[in-house]
């Protein structure tokens, strides 16, 4: 009999993107949606990248190296020194195509089928997807609301390390719940990791953004510590804004692992040549740039914070860092929540008269535990501070009409 | 213990560029080398895909679809019409990152971990990688150098068919042995494939590159016929020489496969959006262009059959396409000569007076059965004409010097 794979059917459909459908089709009825379901801000692109295309000269557009291209290489060895690790060398990053590249493989490389990788739910929705595809089960740690998700102390973690326990895998600022950890949180998860020899994976595609003049406490601090064990995931997405360039990094000091690594990347031959270009010219990128980025994103944290928190009903944690925050609704299936803001919810724009609504992500696909995020969504506040003023209002009305219906 | 997976330790090297370090150390000496070991042909891109980053305006750069950029998707949806397959639809179509990602997802998408995929000896390297990746085993079936690499009798393929076999996985025209598979030998694979339930995978990269009048028989001339079973792997690399351009398609008539793939897909968000739009003009590539490259690639097939065959000791079917062809040489380990030819051969150019060497790939990472194609390399024929003789003259004496030490 032909049919897919059992593995394949276990691969769940993205919660950022499976409403996507009902969007376009909104769309098509002419309404306005506000899109807070995924982390594509409205940030402008920096100029010295944007600059790569308009003066493209090379022809043929032909293969990169199987590592990385290597000026882009050598932005990010100047980019990690730059942030105060320089022992950091080439050979210490593997360029990967898109951050998700880099989970998959990472995972690949150190478990066996059937490992265990802990996690801190709810956790990034893609780590399923990327454990079902390298066949390792992910051992979700609950984290709640109610202190803004901050890690539970060492001895509730060791107690979920079995014999098949690998590595514990987390997210730094987080994406879904816009926690920083502090200096403590991360340094008993590396004690953890060497009482128990287990590999470390920090996701760390937020790293620039905390806030409350919080600063994020990298792995990198703890990697020569720990060597052979500590894994740090990268992306050039959300740092640049250039989540359309699919470019992230490995990077350890681990040999054996970026040896390894390396081979998978022979296997794809090379991540794009012009999207390592452009990225290359992180270099050139203002810090400046950085700085008003980062700010502005504070300023949509506050606008979407104060906003929601007077919603009643609405629980939400005051998120310390990234751009998305988890929030508690006075609903029973936010993912029937979701769904109808897309399909029935209108709200006439008092500006355009355009009828309008706003989609955000059902938060169950964040966790992996049945049943747990029912009444949460996740938000990204990628949009601009007008924008999110709108849409705090929009989703105030669309519980006071779902909520009498 | 901290230790890699022994999985990531069975990702094998690639023969095409595990020797790259070798190339690295002769340039810096000085020497150059030619290249042709690797698919990146120095044919220009067309005109209208290098005008997309001349004249991008788009900022941010942000995602792209899961399943592909739409522009993309239309183009790629036009293309199949225009080649004769109407009934594709973009529903059939997932663009992916690169041809490899196309493979990888695919044999995820059929197999269970253990699931056997039959491939033909000696068989695209980077096969290698993505089984070892997905927990698949390849059950290689031999072809041979003395008839051109073709198909064994149904009866030869039929005996290798086991409870685990999921697929027939082949390449046509193939990469790395230039055979295009004749009529009666695709449609004995569909019939296999129908007779035992089995998965047909076509990579069909090198669609447009038959030669000598040859017309390669696409696997979509028969997949109405096994709508569930037929696979195509497509790749945009070598047939508008994009190879820096990560993208490829899978396209199949299976819609479970497809809604698999899809999710898949959205665990890395998108393709990259930048190349999608480059490559997305394919639909203004004249057809002219199409046939200069074609009818160049054949004279470099002569340029380079006909100079190697008179090389005594050199065996050398005549490629029918791709361009790629496996040649025996009278050596007893490729490998070694392969780094030989990079560590100590040296000719000077007649013209130039600069020390010049040549680099082919090692066959025996193209077949899995250990201790085949030790004598034979793989050359890819990828540059000028003139380069290609030059090449043929190093070659020839190189195995002079090599056989006289």
């Amino acid at each position: 009999m032909i049919s897919v794979s059992r593995r394949l059917a276990q691969v769940p459909a993205s919660p950022i993107r499976k409403l996507v459908p009902l969007a376009t089709a909104a769309k098509k009825q002419g309404v306005r949606v506000y899109h807070l379901n995924i982390g594509d801000p409205d940030i402008e692109t920096p100029a010295a990248m944007m600059k790569v295309l308009q003066t493209w000269k090379t022809n043929p557009i032909g293969y990169s190296q199987s590592q990385g291209e290597p000026v882009f290489l050598e932005s990010l060895r100047w980019y990690y020194h730059k942030i105060g690790f320089p022992f950091i060398d080439a050979q210490n990053i593997q360029v990967t195509s898109g951050g998700s590249e880099g989970i998959s493989m990472a995972l690949f490389g150190i478990c066996s089928p059937g490992d265990e990788v802990i996690v801190f739910e709810p956790f990034y929705a893609n780590y399923n997807t990327y454990a079902v595809v390298n066949g390792v089960t992910l051992v979700p740690i609950r984290t709640s609301i109610k202190d803004g998700f901050h890690l539970p102390r060492e001895s509730v973690i060791e107690k979920r390390i079995t014999k098949r326990t690998r590595a514990i895998l987390f997210c730094n600022p987080s994406n879904p719940t816009g926690t920083v950890y502090t200096k403590s949180e991360v340094e008993a998860l590396v004690s953890i990791a060497k009482k128990h020899a287990l590999f470390l994976l920090s996701d760390e595609v937020y790293r620039e953004y905390a806030y409350d003049g919080r600063k994020q406490v990298s792995l990198l601090s703890y990697m020569e510590k720990i060597p052979n064990q500590a894994i740090v995931l990268d992306s050039m997405s959300k740092r640049y804004n250039v989540c359309g360039v699919r470019l992230g990094a490995i990077v350890s000091l681990n040999a054996e692992l970026m040896a390894g690594v390396l081979r998978i990347g022979q296997g794809r031959l090379s991540s794009g040549i012009v999207d390592q270009h452009i990225a290359a010219k992180l270099t050139d990128v203002p810090d400046s740039w950085m700085k008003k980025v980062h700010d502005e994103f504070e300023k949509r944290r506050d606008v979407l914070y104060e906003g929601l928190r007077k919603i009643p009903g609405v629980i939400i944690p005051k998120p310390e860092g990234a751009f998305y925050t988890i929030v508690g609704l006075p609903v029973s299936d936010s993912e029937k929540f979701c769904a109808w803001l897309l399909t029935d919810f209108r709200d006439h724009s008092f500006r355009s008269g355009q009828a309008e609504t706003v989609m955000v992500a059902p938060a169950g696909g964040f966790y992996s535990t049945p049943g747990l995020g029912k009444n949460e969504v996740r938000i990204a506040y990628v949009l601009n501070q007008t924008d999110l003023k709108r849409c705090v209002e929009l989703l105030a009305r669309a519980l006071t009409v779902y909520n009498n219906q």
